[in-house]
């Protein structure tokens, strides 16, 4: 029974690592990574912010309890999605992106400590030079999320915005952080990534005129997820994101239910 | 070398087997379960649909093209989430669903050929046990999803609703297929199941009054999933959800995003 009894005791080992390449539904900590939409929600300065009426709460003649209200929005306030028609004509509206493009490997870039010494900080090449530094190239297909630690201020409109001012004057007393125009030409020219996300209100500085890095962006049908929450509690890489806007036919954008799954393997 | 060359040709093997075990995000076949938003999408009847308004499309003074619109819309229409609060006093708002119990392992029990013999017809619980005895007790934790078949119906209310007319008159000329109450009962009694979803209006089949599948289901915080679409791309298991519903604070319910991703083991 020499040689037999190894094959004996290992066979098992085999027959569970069939088992396992069986894919299975992550079973991660997951976070949500989404601010709830309510009259504290924070819209640009030019809109209206989220209005919810109650349309009926109670007990009804027939003897049950029943709750129902409507709502109206922007597309663009609270935690959501960026279409590419947002900024590049004849490009994808929000119900045209394929839910492939929004799920998947993610990685996490911090640039908390240049954010806070400027809230006009642009996040650089340089930046993203410095995460592939510690953890290697940005995979292909990965979903990027910038931390400027600017989620730690909402929902305050004057720490998170730079201003609490509404009207279409306020805009130009925006002061919060975004990517640069330079870095996203670099990003669209030299990786491949599914979209972006940050925890501002724009992926373009509030000091942006121009909006380049949306027109660079969309123009290549990346998507951004802006006003994401809790970038706090992920780690620089090894977590999946599931980022799922609601299908508005034609729309610029809309509300969007992002979350991370913890734990994923790359 | 009689009892060690085994060793070396099985150890491989075993270093995939732990390599496979590190959770990988699923990788299977998306399909995305969510209709549209547009004047098409149907409401019920005492409801206004939903309503999309163009605040921009264009090129700017500045020369960059910019498209946004704002829009509104009942909590309950298209593809869209009941909270238990829709239903049940003191229960939880869509807000405060954590996401875990939306996502994961989920099983289709299809009654298509019960309905297109009645519409009004109410799924048993001789449905479910027709489904466990091919396919094995609906695992715990699992999400439903009942295929009726009305999904071919949609967006035509007549046929979908069993009435194309408007308003509170409208409501007693309902038909469609729902979950029977006493299945409810047996399900929250007797399974231990996330949540449940359909392919009509509403888990309560079109003739109902008293909306008691709500009441019970709700009353055991099982949130329901409502108008959701191609249920027919769908095996019987071995595949899991994501339903990710707008994140409307103390919301009975909101617009859902929800996809099934194939090929996931249980």
């Amino acid at each position: 029974m020499t040689n037999r009894s190894p094959f004996l005791l290992v066979l098992p080992l085999v027959v569970c690592a069939c088992a396992t390449t069986a894919p299975r539904f992550p079973s991660g900590a997951v976070v949500d990574m989404t601010y709830p939409f309510d009259e504290q929600t924070i819209y640009w300065p030019t809109e209206a912010g989220f209005q919810l009426k109650k349309e009926a709460y109670g007990h009804t003649p027939q003897g049950y309890f029943y709750a129902a209200n409507s709502f109206s929005s922007a597309e663009h306030g609270g935690t959501h999605f960026d279409a590419p028609i947002h900024f590049a004509e004849g490009h994808p509206s929000v119900d045209q992106i394929p839910l492939e493009k929004l799920m998947g490997e993610a990685v996490l870039i911090d640039v908390t400590r240049q954010c806070a010494a400027n809230p006009d900080y642009q996040v650089t090449q340089e930046d993203f030079a410095a995460w592939e530094k510690e953890h290697g190239r940005i995979p292909d297909g990965a979903i990027v999320l910038l931390r400027t630690g600017y989620g730690a201020r909402w929902p305050d409109r004057k720490s998170y915005l730079g201003t609490e001012e509404r009207g279409a004057e306020a805009v130009a007393k925006l002061h919060f952080p975004g990517l640069h125009p330079e870095t996203a030409r670099w990003l669209v020219g030299n990786r491949s990534i599914k979209a972006i996300g940050l925890d501002t209100a724009s992926i373009d500085y509030g000091q942006s005129t121009l909006f380049e890095s949306h027109q660079v962006l969309f123009a290549h049908d990346i998507p951004a997820f802006e006003n994401v929450a809790n970038l706090d509690r992920l780690p620089a890489k090894g977590f999946a994101v599931i980022a799922f806007p609601m299908k508005i036919k034609g729309g610029s954008g809309g509300p969007l239910r992002i979350a991370a799954v913890l734990g994923q393997g790359s």
